[in-house]
């Protein structure tokens, strides 16, 4: 079992994760609950196999009460995390009680929403259970829900005790889920350690084949990108608002697809764009547009006309229009303000300091008909890359 | 216009207050507003008309959109501060937006914690229209719902930018309102400021004839005694639970009895639970224990008969054994942590350094029954105290 310190929200949080080690951190986790009186193990239907355990051993040293959720973006609401918070009073959860989070994003934001909120902060551990979540959600302290109006408009910031991961259980999710952590990875390497390019090129062409030392690589990755962000600003409001490349018309995709674009995939849709943006207005030269068209490209996303290519524009420009870093600064009706990047690991930074720019609105629009428009299926779909699901460790 | 400063987790929050001085309220509500794009003024529908007034006057420096609510404990719920975030987000709020509460604990505990999870946090400003709210609630971090199980166990901690409060809103309120904030400053003299005695009683002689000086009064008895504790306990986790007191057994007939016994009179009833048991476990003396029935009989609440007496014990005993300050400390299953008193103004410190002692769970209900049993209606009303209902200022 290996061992990483997170700083989240000014305190060092340990992340262990390795193969084949859930016995390992179970009793990491029993060793933390010494003191609860519950532990409340929020978990997605899906990966019950792997819940299952966890529970089991669980139980030999502390009471343990499962909530099971149906994941899916469209259930991330503030009605489910109530459903958990009357679920854990009624089993009788105090201040003491540990709320375990064992899925993949969407779990951990809701069962961190409920631990935030649950006598206004209890006790958080996450188990993630999906590449999304292993290398990127759970490095953060920001938890929220949506709203009819739009992604993660309401939480708040709550720091886990302790994540733990074994990540052979990350080798039977879809490719849909890995797609969505490969994006978030190939966004930190365009957008903040570019030098770990080839790193990311050999973990992608090994994951078939080697997928333990992929998987351990792409963890590597994450954290090397977040870890100096979540130092300086825990809470993601300045400086590591970077990690928003490609979130903005990303987020309107997934958003407005109702989900049938999963967060992978818009996002790496809304990197092309943001990168298209930022060429246009003087700032990403071709050679770094083409590495976007390079990085994406390995990520085997659907062709277009499966994708983005039929959604609704009038609703993707009001989704825009309602962004959630809008009043990061001052940002007129017909902008959006985006992460736009100078040249690849480095962000244009705005008159106020943080890496957001306003983009007119109509700019981002016709950027986005052109990128969808214009992206060939032989661009962004390499048939044959072995990514389609992995192997066993 | 008077002004003070309080610390409230960390910063130093400006509180204006005065006597018919709402329009320098507005006016320095609009000087916080000048970088918003819009005021989401959350208000009660009994207090229409102070609210006209202030959300007219905004409307001339900022866009304001207004939501009412019908106050009441059991409309404090996680799916009202719903419907407040997405109108919100509906009226195009952004992280500029500021949230401003008017009305009492439960419009500042609603609008609070919606401002405290829209876009994970943005401005809120107290606009405090009962006694309760300005003595006592608005001097606090924490906002919190309730839950089917019990009051405020489900919230977070959310520091207001501005209070403002002028108090001719407070002279209408019915006189049950105004019982719940002098009970809370009976609270605060029995507990923590003794030598207010005088002055509090004073206070309560004055409120019919004099209320503008005694309202001035009774804001300064709430803002000494806790501003100290703000400062070293601004999350209220260590020694500001010495604000718990009498709010145990207060909480539990409060819930139990669905609001019918306000929280005033639940606190009021609380204290004297409380302080009995303090003198049981052979730490109040006699002496003390009768200066609380004196400062309690001041409060001129209903009788037992058409308070507690007539509640559901097992439904009691029920809430009190998930207290929301279980946790805190070890407790078994039948005991509830509680504050005491060694003395007036002087708690019994626990073994964990905070200011709270498990109480036997037998103990707390016969004590509850005697002292509900015991209270003849003359000790605790006082016939013609004058404070039935205010005079105008």
């Amino acid at each position: 079992m290996l061992r990483q310190e997170v700083s989240l929200d000014g305190k060092d949080v340990p992340y262990l994760y390795g193969v084949d080690v859930t016995e390992e951190l179970v009793g990491a986790l029993a060793d933390l609950a010494v003191t609860a009186d519950l532990v409340l193990l929020v978990t997605d239907r899906e990966v019950t196999v792997h819940a299952e355990p966890v529970a089991r051993g669980l139980a030999k040293a502390v009471r343990v009460a499962v909530f099971t959720v149906d994941a899916g973006e469209q259930r991330k609401t503030l009605s489910l995390v109530e459903d958990i918070v009357e679920f854990a009073i009624r089993q009788g959860a105090s201040r003491s009680t540990v709320v375990a989070a064992m899925g993949g994003g969407m779990v951990g934001n809701v069962a961190g929403l409920a631990a935030g909120l649950l006598f206004r902060g209890i006790r958080l551990v996450h188990l993630p259970t999906t590449p999304i979540a292993a290398f990127d959600s759970v490095l953060s302290v920001k938890q929220a829900v949506n709203l009819s109006g739009g992604k993660n408009l309401c939480g708040t910031y709550h720091a886990p005790s302790l994540i733990a991961c074994d990540l052979r259980w990350l080798t039977s999710v879809p490719h849909g889920q890995m797609l969505t952590g490969l994006a978030e990875m190939a966004k930190n390497v365009l957008a903040v350690v570019p030098t770990r390019r080839h790193a990311l090129e050999q973990a992608l062409g090994r994951l078939a084949d080697e997928p333990a030392a992929a998987l351990l690589e792409l963890l590597d990755i994450g954290c090397t990108a977040k870890a100096p962000y979540l130092r300086t600003d825990p809470r993601e409001r300045r400086e590591a608002l970077v990690f928003e490349y490609g979130h903005t018309t990303g987020h309107a995709l997934e958003f407005v697809s109702q989900g049938r674009i999963n967060h992978g995939e818009a996002i790496a849709w809304g990197m092309l764009v943001a990168a298209e943006i930022s060429h246009t207005l003087g700032h990403l030269d071709r050679g770094d547009l083409a590495l976007h068209h390079q990085v994406v490209g390995r990520l085997r996303l659907p062709p277009a006309a499966a994708g983005p290519g039929g959604l609704d524009r009038d609703r993707i420009r009001a989704v825009l229009a309602r962004d959630n870093k809008r009043g990061y600064l001052p940002c007129a009706p017909d902008e959006v303000p985006m992460v736009l990047l100078e040249s690849v690991g480095r962000v244009v930074t705005g008159d106020h300091g943080c890496p957001l720019v306003p983009v007119p609105m109509d700019l981002a629009m016709s950027v986005l008909d052109t990128v969808v428009g214009a992206a060939p299926g032989a661009t962004l779909v390499r048939a044959g890359s072995g990514l389609e699901r992995l192997g066993t460790v």
